[in-house]
Formats: structure tokens, C-alpha cells, sequence
């Protein structure tokens, strides 16, 4: 069986997430899995690098498929991009070992948050950023990612509710640049438990808005509780920026 | 009476443009007259410096109304801001000449056309910009730019049926640019008439695809005949960029 990795971006806006237990329909890997299954003849499964929530963007996710179909990968590529809806769009395709697997062979991640700051919003990209009005102490959120680096044990920054997998991820590099009226985070990790960047972008923006401390984040991670970190940041910020493999 | 003058931005994605005869709902004026006239306690209508079409944008679209209320203009701005739907934002706001008409005094007005451009289009700005595959042979275009500088008779660019009313219009300013994978076409004229604007660039796609030379504008203008000039291109990568006053 050939074994094609695809690189997809897709606007979340109007999707149910990547994939939605019980949704058969309005997900964006159904959708994707429609076209790819129309076009073989046979049921496509896809493999993701992983979910991505309701509401959140993707500007290089990775997605791998098994097929035996005779059409070159710039052929699949068309053919997905024709039939497939606007706002989801396959930018890269290559055929690969056939050991490789989207999810499992995933090394690290990004993931980008984009804050809209200023005194007016804007008409546009309000599906694609968070508007936080108040003012946003920079380079006190900066001191507050630096202790986010390395690894932890990033309970307290997660809905995760079970205990029984670890809860340890280690973080490399975490950015926060000011792209005009935007500021843009950017997290590059080993792995991320569920709305981990959402509930850090949350609590980064309590400490720019003066309502903690840089060093509180030492406390909650101390702490293991959901609970003493901040308010999980809303979706329409968040896209998965790039996938890294070996 | 005060009067009191707005610079609005609004993503026209969703709305039956700026005013739609008939439709006193889903139009960005009736939105924004609907919050003032909430504001004020009486009806209030405003004046703009032209309609824009259904799903055309603005960046800086000027308005003004009048009113004898009490408050100042960064408190009305605030109102208008937390009341009105997201994709409308009044940006800048002051008070005004009692003389001041946004139509009639408007002396000039710069449009924007964003086209993607590229290979693979993007999931994002599909309401934004209009994408075009082909190649676009963007000295040919500049060419043809240049000739549709200076006073002219923009009948066939139109979508004018009337013959009642001069058709002559001056465009100062033509400029196409490449910003990364858009072209942004610039055009500053003392006024423009119904669908000029998307005219003028759905004929200069048409050169830049090569089913034009640049000079056929020559003939186009000649012939005062609609069909003649190229198709409309699509209302979603129109801005009303910003309008000039003495």
C-alpha cells in the first residue's frame, strides 16, 4: 500500500474541531475523509498528528492515508483542493515510508495564539484572533513564559481529568513578539494535553494585565490545580503552526 | 444640531452591503442607525459617502449624523463599539462643521482590490480576496493600469444603464503591488460608478491571464459598450480604502 502524507491548512471557524465523537459530519477530517473516499472508491481513514478543538485553525497540520490508487500526488493534490470545501486546503502532499505515522512519529509541535491589543478592535480577524482591550504588560508576560520552559508536570494547565497518563511535557521555546496591532505566541513543545496552550494563553494574559505575577506560575504549577491558573483563552486564536518528525 | 462625523471599518462578508433598497435589516447603515438611534432615544439617520455593494468591505468608510445629545465623542464611540455586531467598528470619531456632508463634500476616494495569488490558494481570506490560479503577468497589468489614468468616459466600465448622468470620471492613482502571495491593485479617482471598480479589475485580470492586450483598454474606452470590457470581478476582494475631503 502507498503511504501519503498530506500538509493541510484549515480555517476552524465553522467546523466542529478535527475530529468530534458522534459527529460524523461536520469535523474537518470527515470531510476530508469524504473526498479522499470519493476519489479512491474505498473508505479512507486518516491519521492526524492529533485533534484540534472546535474552533481552532490549522496552517500545516499533518495527515497520512493508506491507498493503492494509481493517480500521481500532485493529481491527489488537485483532486482534494477541487472538491474539498474553501476553507480547508491541502498545501503539500509526498508519498512516505510506509511505516510512517502521522500521530506516533510526531516529535514536537507549535502552536501560535494570536492576541489582538489596542484601544479600537477591528471589523476583520475576529474569527482569527482574541481581542483583549485592556493593556498588556509585555515584557511581564515574557518573564512569565521564560518559567514555562523546560519540563513540568503541566496538570494544573489542562482540562485533563484523568490521572492516570502522565501530565509531563516539556516546553523548548515560547515567543511573544508584537506584530503591529497583534501579539503573537508562539509554543513549541513535545507534546500538549488538552487546551494546555489555551489555559497558558489565558493566564499569560492575567499577568500582562497585571492580575498576577510572573512568578505565580511557579505556584500553579506547584499547586497541580486546574484551578489556580487562569481562564482558558478562546479558540478562534489558536492554530496548530507546524508538526515536527525525526 | 452637532455634527458629528465616522470613520468605520466592516467586513461586508455578511451583510446585503451598505443600504439595499427595501432591506431595512441586514445593511450595515441600518445597524449602525439602529445603536445610535438606541443611543440618542430618536431616530437617526445617517449620511455615507457612497454605498458600497453586498459583500464589499470598508476600511474607512466616512458617515455623519446629527443629534443634540449630551455626550462626548469618545463616549459615543464606546457606545457605538460595545453595541454594534463585531464586524462593524466606528475607528475614529469628531465633531464637525454643521455644514459637513459626507456625500456631497467627498472630493475623492481610493478603492482596494485584493487578488491571491499562487499555486495553492489559503483556507484563510477566502472572503477577502478573490483568488485567481493563473498566472498573472503583472507588468501587462501595470501597462494597462497606465491607461486607465486620467478623465475618461467609464461608461463601458459600468454597470451604468441610464445615459442620463455624465459618465466621466478622472483616476489619479493606479497602482498594483505584490505583497507576498496578493496583488493589491490601488485606485484613487475623483469618484467611481456602479461596479467601476470591479470592472476595471475583472478586464485587468483578463490582461494579466493574456486574453487581453494592454492597449484594448484604449478600445474599450472608444466603444462606451459594457460587454466590451472584461467580467466583474467578485464583490469579496473590494475595500473602500479612504475617502478625501477639502
Amino acid at each position: 500500500m502507498r503511504n501519503i502524507k498530506l500538509t493541510i491548512e484549515y480555517d476552524g471557524a465553522r467546523y466542529n474541531g478535527w475530529q468530534k465523537l458522534g459527529d460524523t459530519e461536520n469535523t474537518i477530517q470527515s470531510k476530508l475523509e469524504k473526498v479522499l473516499s470519493e476519489m479512491t472508491g474505498r473508505k479512507i481513514e486518516v491519521i492526524a498528528s492529533g485533534r484540534t478543538d472546535s474552533g481552532v485553525h490549522a496552517l500545516a497540520q499533518i495527515v497520512n492515508f493508506k491507498t493503492n490508487i494509481n493517480m500521481s500526488t500532485k493529481e491527489i493534490r488537485r483532486y482534494c483542493n477541487q472538491y474539498l470545501p474553501k476553507d480547508i486546503v491541502v498545501k503539500g502532499i509526498e508519498e512516505v515510508d510506509e511505516r510512517f505515522h502521522a500521530r506516533y512519529n510526531a516529535k514536537s509541535k507549535k502552536y501560535l495564539y494570536r492576541i489582538r491589543i489596542g484601544a479600537i478592535p477591528t471589523a476583520f480577524n475576529r474569527k482569527y484572533t482574541y481581542y483583549v482591550p485592556n493593556y498588556l504588560d509585555i515584557e511581564a508576560m515574557q518573564k512569565a513564559g521564560s518559567y514555562l520552559l523546560g519540563e513540568h508536570d503541566f496538570k494544573a494547565f489542562s482540562s485533563v481529568k484523568s490521572s492516570k497518563k502522565s501530565t509531563s511535557r516539556e516546553i523548548f521555546e515560547m515567543d511573544i513578539t508584537k506584530e503591529e496591532n497583534e501579539l503573537h505566541l508562539l509554543f513549541h513543545g513535545n507534546g500538549f494535553l488538552h487546551n494546555m496552550v489555551r489555559i497558558m494563553v489565558g493566564t499569560l494574559i492575567e499577568i500582562g494585565e497585571g492580575k498576577r505575577t510572573p512568578e505565580s506560575i511557579k505556584d500553579i504549577f506547584a499547586s497541580k490545580t486546574r484551578e489556580n491558573a487562569g481562564v482558558t483563552a478562546p479558540a478562534q486564536g489558536l492554530f496548530l503552526y507546524e508538526v515536527f518528525y525525526d
